[in-house]
């Protein structure tokens, strides 16, 4: 899955959300005797839940090169092997290129397909290539998934907080999210099983339960796999199927890898995967694995969004798994996130006040950071990019409106320099916010430092520093 | 706009839609003691629209070496210059593939998008390239503009016969389609016109007119320059959005181009572009040009379905813009498809029987063929494939069940010698489905051979013949 559509890099950003008043926006080229249609009354319905991401909205100022952005989710590539690729992808058009450059099924090619199950292996999944969705980044798995199950009103879970891609994907379908609530062992089995329990008191039923199991975004914590087997029985218990979005997975800075729930229940797990954390994101290839009467259902559902995914960058992919290293490259990814994962947590523990509390990654990208009551996240980010540090506020993440004393913070792409020193800014900001509060009063500050132990990583209802 | 999803070569399509029955589909490689679940109350109203196309079904027998298909809509691609591609792709990774291989923005490469500017002042547009959403393939621009307009219900104006994947986008998204009548200048002023005035009548608006102006796909007709302005007006008068799809508009044999809808009222068109047909399907590069209140629901609609277009993609289309005679080499593909349609025309004049009428293209991929009344096509394919010869049955272009008296017939991907054997092949089908109505008796065989002519594309009600 992609991390957040806070990847995109500032000058794209900027033209991709001119303001509406600015002088490009209003300025075509020509125009009719007619003027523009007012068109305020013609969307569907949907649009009203399509909403600019906050945390895209940040990144024009964030990535100035004096601001450190500890806000994005873009891989680090400074470890591929640029010249190698070079030479590869001129064969592949040299002896493909007519292949690689025309249509191709809308399921996806035959030969990734099956590499995409090897890739899978790696995570204890056993599947076939025939069960294999290819689609433009994972991102497009979850937009079909959500297309093919949801109609308005329907209700996903999801953990709280969640990946902010997902949340928009739903949005767009107007499902209705119902978090629910994480710790540092990742989903809590009985906030689900309440969750479940009103549900089907209540006469519903979820459509999914979309959960990120492994190095989360944004929370950087992972299930515990003595829980997994316990969610996925309460899922079957329910009847409510579950999503499972692993981006990450073989990110494990110890080269560890957990079972994924698909592993554990192939009928009622649907898999989706990327190449875009482990190989490269601007190819845009990810998958989904799904049983297969879901799968007919994607694949037809994917011929009329895209046609098909483009047969180039497939091709470049197989190619890239066929003739490297792949475990190498993986390795050294990680090896370069968990050195940066250091430089973090190192800085946190160092620079942050008394009062805050922030999650322990064993791999991904990122660090969940709670600030001490009174504070909001959302508030105090202008004055952060002030001081040339940018992260992603924690409401983005939320589907509630909850998450204003959070924020997430990416450690994924600066060097570990600049991590360290976009903290030390951060904690200047955090300070600097204290004191304000500590002169002129705050609601509460009975938080109190601590990192980790089983904590909630978020609100579970709003409490008065928290809306 | 992507010819069909017919253009899926066949290895892929057969796996791309394995029978729920075959060993592949039934056998996941592990099963839950739980057993699959029944999802069958599970999906979103939504698929019930979604359905195998009747054209995609036939590919897995109609790519077999030995039959001449023209069913597909894959463009030639013998003409593009591999090594000078496999060099440039090879520098852009070597030199920009920290950037070319990361994520971007939502709206696409800012060059790119200024490049394709320039690309649509060929048919007189002026634009910036502010207002342009790089999408993958104009198939996605369809989606996400079907996304942001149409709720459940809403109506559609669509010319009949109309492009395949469009009516998948609409039936994704349940709207509901109304098909305005075509000649052989395009699409019917006075029948826009009625189609118009009913809908006001009930108190009902379409929220757009969905047209292919220029060597329409599966036509084969382009609309008369001096029905634009027309079908402008009137759509401006019943406030009628138009979404204008231009694939083949520089596909024009004689290298003639016809001025875009959008050049004429910017304000109310949407434009549809794609380089697909003019540089390399496989890339799946397309965009979207529009006014700027409905680009931004696109950007934020194609945030939420795939993130980002690939940047490598664009890039490289990017590069081969700045450093080819792109406008050379759509010439050398306009010429090689010119023999293609003279080899076609030709073999149609030659073998077919009385009672056939088709269009003549002067660009583009398609013949629109009618065949004798009595002559069911859908269900004459199974005998045709026989005969060794393939095509897309009429029925797969209509939303309500209309054309099956017609055809379509593609002369873009086969040789010139093939497509003559191919049309022979069919004139032997349809003598003997003549004989045989001739033996047994047919409901009307009034028709009688004609050529164009102004007569009327298909059929505007059911008749005996034609349900």
């Amino acid at each position: 899955m992609p991390p957040s559509a806070a990847a995109s890099p500032a000058p794209e950003s900027r033209s991709a959300l001119p303001e509406p008043g600015s002088a490009a926006a209003a300025a075509p080229a020509t125009r009719a005797a007619g003027g523009p249609p007012d068109l305020a009354d013609r969307f569907a319905s949907r649009t009203d839940g399509m909403t600019a991401s906050e945390i895209r909205a940040l990144f024009a100022v964030a990535s100035r090169p004096e601001v450190v952005s500890l806000a994005g989710g873009m891989p680090n590539l400074a470890a591929l092997p640029l010249d190698t690729l070079a030479t590869e992808v001129a064969e592949l058009i040299a002896q493909d290129g007519q292949v690689a450059l025309q249509y191709g099924s809308a399921q996806g090619v035959p030969l990734l397909r099956e590499q995409i199950t090897e890739v899978m292996a790696a995570e204890g999944i056993r599947a076939h290539a025939d069960d294999v969705v290819v689609t433009i980044g994972s991102q497009m798995a979850l937009d079909l998934v959500t297309r093919i199950f949801c109609d308005p009103g329907d209700i996903v879970l999801a953990e709280g907080p969640s990946y902010v891609g997902a949340l928009g994907s739903f949005a767009a379908y107007q499902a209705q999210v119902l978090h629910v609530s994480m710790d540092d062992d990742g989903l809590v089995p009985a906030a689900l099983a309440e969750a479940l329990s009103r549900l089907a008191a209540s006469g519903r039923r979820a459509k999914f339960l979309y959960t990120v199991p492994n190095f989360h975004n944004p929370a950087g914590v992972t299930l515990a796999v003595a829980r997994r087997a316990e969610i996925l029985e309460l899922c079957r218990r329910y009847d409510v199927l579950v999503v499972e979005d692993n981006p990450y997975g073989l990110l494990g800075f110890d080269g560890q890898t957990y079972p994924a729930l698909r592993s554990m229940d192939p009928d009622n797990v649907i898999y989706l995967g990327s190449f875009s954390k482990t190989f490269a994101s601007g190819l845009r290839v990810g998958w989904a694995l799904a049983p297969p009467s879901v799968r007919d259902k994607l694949v037809l559902a994917a011929e009329s969004a895209t046609l098909c995914p483009p047969t180039f960058n497939q091709m470049m992919v197989s190619r890239y798994l066929a003739a490297h290293d792949w475990r190498g490259q993986i390795k050294s990814f990680r090896e370069m996130y968990r050195e940066r994962r250091d430089a973090m947590l190192g800085a946190l523990g160092t620079y942050l006040p008394d009062g805050c509390r922030w999650t322990h990654p064993d791999g991904g990208f990122y660090v969940w950071l709670t600030v001490p009551a009174g504070v909001d996240t959302k508030a105090m980010l202008p004055r952060a990019v002030r001081a040339r540090v940018a992260y992603a506020s924690g409401t983005g993440f939320y589907a509630d409106g909850l998450g204003s004393r959070q924020l997430r913070l990416s450690y994924c792409y600066p060097t570990p320099e600049r991590i360290t020193e976009g903290v030390r800014r951060l904690a200047g900001v955090l300070n600097a916010e204290l004191e304000v509060l500590h002169t002129f009063g705050s609601p509460d500050r009975a938080a109190t430092r601590s990192v980790g132990g089983g904590a909630r990583l978020g609100p579970q209802t709003p409490s008065p520093d928290t809306t």
